[in-house]
């Protein structure tokens, strides 16, 4: 690190915090529909050919954010069993989709995915990543003979979250304690049955 | 039936048909936040002041549009098994997905949702109505003893949608057969498992 803090790139690093914190801020008060790019700019305290420079248009600020998100999505933690690994990963999605802030800007972003393709393939992208991420947790439990061989991992771990997203999204059930636990317990089940191994495709 | 075709209530029943399927068009067309209630006058071929009459706002337009599909909701089939249940639901959500209108449609409705409280109330009825549906079906499966006693019919329910979902809002992969088998597959053995009894949210 430089003398002074100013690292080569400092700025550029700087300026596309503030504008993605700036556009976060932006969908979680009025949504994707009136994202723009002007009031990203004031809000960021940044000139508005800059953000239009680099950024473009509202889909392509939603896809770098969603980006942004990837890169900062917490490392998958090992706990040593199935069942506390998935427990682990159920109650880090309910605490994103229950915080004010991070559940209003999930179902932004998901909204701007239901609009555009670029914003779709940029969320597209930040669950493969996450995906990609609790993967080993899956690998493991094969290794430990918790699961069958040729479970799919990508399976296992979508399915502990599509029933929060779920209660997010559509039925409008609360996320609670007991709705992440059953999650993971409920993946976890499946995957000890054999449902997701790739055998199972064919049943 | 009165003679000649005309049944009491009939013109405000057609009404209600070709404005809602207007809308219906109007939305998969050009999504929720473009829906213009004069534009969806025109397409019914309906005077303009009986939809700003009968329907007040846009949002009040798609709550009516939901409180129809949920009339019209497919009714459950009986298949004389848990797993033949639940896989005909399964290739039903999947059926209604992967129909460019109705998924289209379903998507519009989603993002009306996180935009409206009023919406979002109409959706969670319209999940709430398909739920009631389908609980014979687990309850059927608890008389069988194919399920443990206590097991929450719409936690059971509502496992063999949400991986669907998950396809269709966040993750982009394809909903095809394979992913319905799993769907239904995976609540079964979750269910049977004993994860969605109520005594499981103690675990």
């Amino acid at each position: 690190m430089a003398v002074g803090g100013t690292r080569p790139g400092g700025r550029t690093a700087r300026v596309r915090t503030a504008v993605l914190n700036a556009a976060g801020d932006a969908l979680v008060e009025h949504g994707f529909d009136r994202l723009d790019l002007a009031d990203v700019a004031r809000r960021a305290e940044v000139g508005k050919t800059t953000v239009y420079r680099r950024w473009g248009t509202v889909t392509g600020l939603v896809a770098d954010l969603l980006a942004d998100m990837a890169e900062q999505s917490l490392p998958r933690t090992d706990n040593g069993s199935l069942i506390e690994d998935l427990r682990a990963n159920a109650r880090l999605v309910q605490r994103t989709l229950v915080d004010q802030r991070q559940g209003a800007l999930f179902r932004a972003v998901i909204v701007a995915a239901t609009c555009d393709s670029r914003a779709a393939e940029a969320l597209h992208h930040f669950y493969a990543v996450r995906i990609a991420e609790w993967t080993p947790c899956v690998e493991q439990a094969i290794q430990r003979a918790e699961l069958p061989p040729g479970t799919d991992p990508a399976e296992v771990i979508r399915a502990v979250s599509a029933p929060l997203y779920y209660r997010l999204l559509l039925s409008g059930d609360p996320i609670d304690d007991a709705t992440a636990e059953r999650a993971a317990q409920a993946a976890a089940a499946a995957a000890r049955a054999g449902v997701y191994t790739t055998a199972g495709d064919s049943r």
